[in-house]
């Protein structure tokens, strides 16, 4: 049973149901080259560990083609380009960016995570050691300021953008401090867990679709709008990828079965399950709470009482909630109707995905 | 003995002897409230790591008041801004960035080389953890690029900057890169170790030199001779930290004797000992590049053969060279005269440090 049967399709009453591998592919032809080529900026020994990672290159430096990311934050940015009107052209360097750092902020993660898997393969620290995973983080991040600085139609343009993913930065760090501070605390509340949340995954959300309407040509008004969308639908985002991370199939999100129990991480269905009143919270707080180490029984019982004491319904619904909000403001911003079916397509995504 | 002693003095004919202490002095008064304005930035978890990095907090979070770094780059971008007749105030954000860089590398490399101590105290990883040194690190990067974008007269000297300060985050990771895969190679040749050494090093030197004449106002030719002066003035300080790394006292450089041998850092003065022809060399090869661990005498005897071997000499003379080249790109600035006498004395010393 994966966590994606119970999350219900999304339906919005005045939008055309689109296809949306068809926007990914347009998308996909639109970026694969770009990221290429700006990945062939760096130097050569990082180059090698990056291309690795997007599944370009085996461990030997040999071209392979792995399934790389779905390309979802540069889906959003040319989607909010269009959906104020703009070419999608004009936003490319802005979803590279944003690309980038999506990348940069995963390398850094399976590094302090320890996570030794990363998209079916071995996550580069574990590859080619903690030093290289670190500085190819590190350039991917200066490689993304640096496309954004040379973005836009005007210089003013691109420090604006700048300015955007540095906040964006900023609330991603917060909210991945959080997240490991949360590791070592019994007390966690689920507006804690959402705050985090908020930072680590839709503070990147919010700022593709931000930086997709300003690269558009948005009004102020469409650009809070479409950053607001952003923001809930990256909540969603991460309320359903805390349920994956416990009831997800290992063979879609390539990630070992109940990943997130294994190491205790404090998630929003496993938080509001503790904070839920009665005897399964009770019970599942004895268990996980405890210093000992976790059995693969104890990890199926810990499962069980997280969906007993209400925390995988409770994530179920807030993830609703929260795509909902993300319509709500993504109809505020009057998109270009075949830009609004794309974006309402690619949220739907989001919450109906299995890895 | 220390490396500084066998460093002779700089002169310059035509250019007063100049008290660096109260350039130092300077320097401090207007970047310490803003270094400290900026980081109040940061999301408060960061900030009580960041700040114990540069010696504000201890590991509890209570003020203290450690000694922290000499602010040489900024130091080098305000004298840089008032040597082509800008003020020093114009490019105070821009010294900011380039400070806040170097602290974000330093954060990283702890990491990296698993260095226990910075500045007399446990490194931050040592510290708080690997998390919490990467994250502090990406913090800082981002916050430095966004002290950027914010600069300067116009947004197009604002996105200039940005981008010159991307190439020297290139540049610095490529040497990391460089420096780390060093460690795994038995043939590295004097000319691929100058090389990384520009990158680890001279390049965030140029960076700081650069930035300080655009912010200043400087002509293209002004800012392009400072930013050669930066990077061979880079060269030098990275020979001068080499020979320090074995020969320094620990007292004063804050770290372990002979940390860098301990290591099997491929320094510059060993990499030079290693390529010399002669039985002193072949012997430092037959100690230093086996596998097996280094013995206190061993690491005293690697010592004494990089010196016998001509290494220490040859860095010296290196560092020497890069120093009058740099002191020659200096003077083709036509830098304004004050602002001249403290650059000289800057780069003094840089090669005069026991630290």
């Amino acid at each position: 049973m994966r966590a994606s049967s119970a999350i219900a399709d999304v339906t919005v009453d005045d939008v055309r149901p689109v296809d949306v591998d068809s926007v990914f592919e347009r998308v996909q032809q639109a970026m694969a080259p770009r990221l290429r080529a700006a990945v062939d900026r760096l130097p050569a020994a990082i180059r090698g560990v990056v291309g690795y990672h997007f599944g370009w290159y085996d461990g030997s430096g040999r071209s392979v083609n792995c399934p790389a990311g779905k390309l979802l934050r540069p889906a959003l940015t040319l989607s909010c380009a269009q959906a104020v009107g703009g070419s999608a052209d004009r936003a490319v360097d802005a979803a590279l960016a944003v690309e980038l750092v999506h990348n940069f902020s995963l390398l850094h993660d399976d590094v302090m995570d320890g996570d030794v898997t990363r998209r079916h393969r071995r996550a580069v620290w574990s590859q080619f050691g903690v030093p290289a995973a670190i500085l190819a983080g590190d350039a991917l991040l200066a490689l993304a300021v640096e496309v954004l600085a040379e973005s836009g139609a005007t210089p003013a343009t691109a420090t604006g953008s700048v300015s955007t993913l540095c906040v964006a930065l900023r609330d991603l760090v917060e909210g991945q401090c959080k997240d490991i501070s949360f590791e070592r605390r019994d007390d966690v509340t689920v507006e804690e867990c959402l705050a985090m949340a908020g930072g680590k995954t839709a503070a990147l959300l919010r700022c593709a679709c931000e930086l997709g309407a300003v690269h558009g040509g948005g009004t102020p008004a469409q650009v809070s709008a479409l950053a607001r969308f952003g923001w809930h639908l990256g909540v969603a985002f991460q309320l359903v990828d805390d349920l994956l991370g416990i009831w997800g199939d290992p063979q879609a999100t390539g990630k070992p079965s109940l990943a997130d129990l294994r190491a205790r991480k404090k998630t929003l269905p496993v938080v509001a399950a503790l904070a839920a009143p009665g005897a399964r919270g009770r019970r599942l707080a004895q268990v996980y709470l405890r210093p000992d180490p976790l059995t693969e029984r104890d990890l199926a019982t810990v499962a069980a009482l997280v969906e007993l004491a209400g925390g995988r319904r409770w994530a179920q619904t807030e993830a609703q909630r929260q795509l909902h909000a993300a319509l709500g403001y993504l109809k505020a911003a009057e998109p270009v109707a075949e830009a609004h079916e794309a974006l309402v397509a690619l949220a739907a995504l989001v919450t109906r995905r299995d890895r």
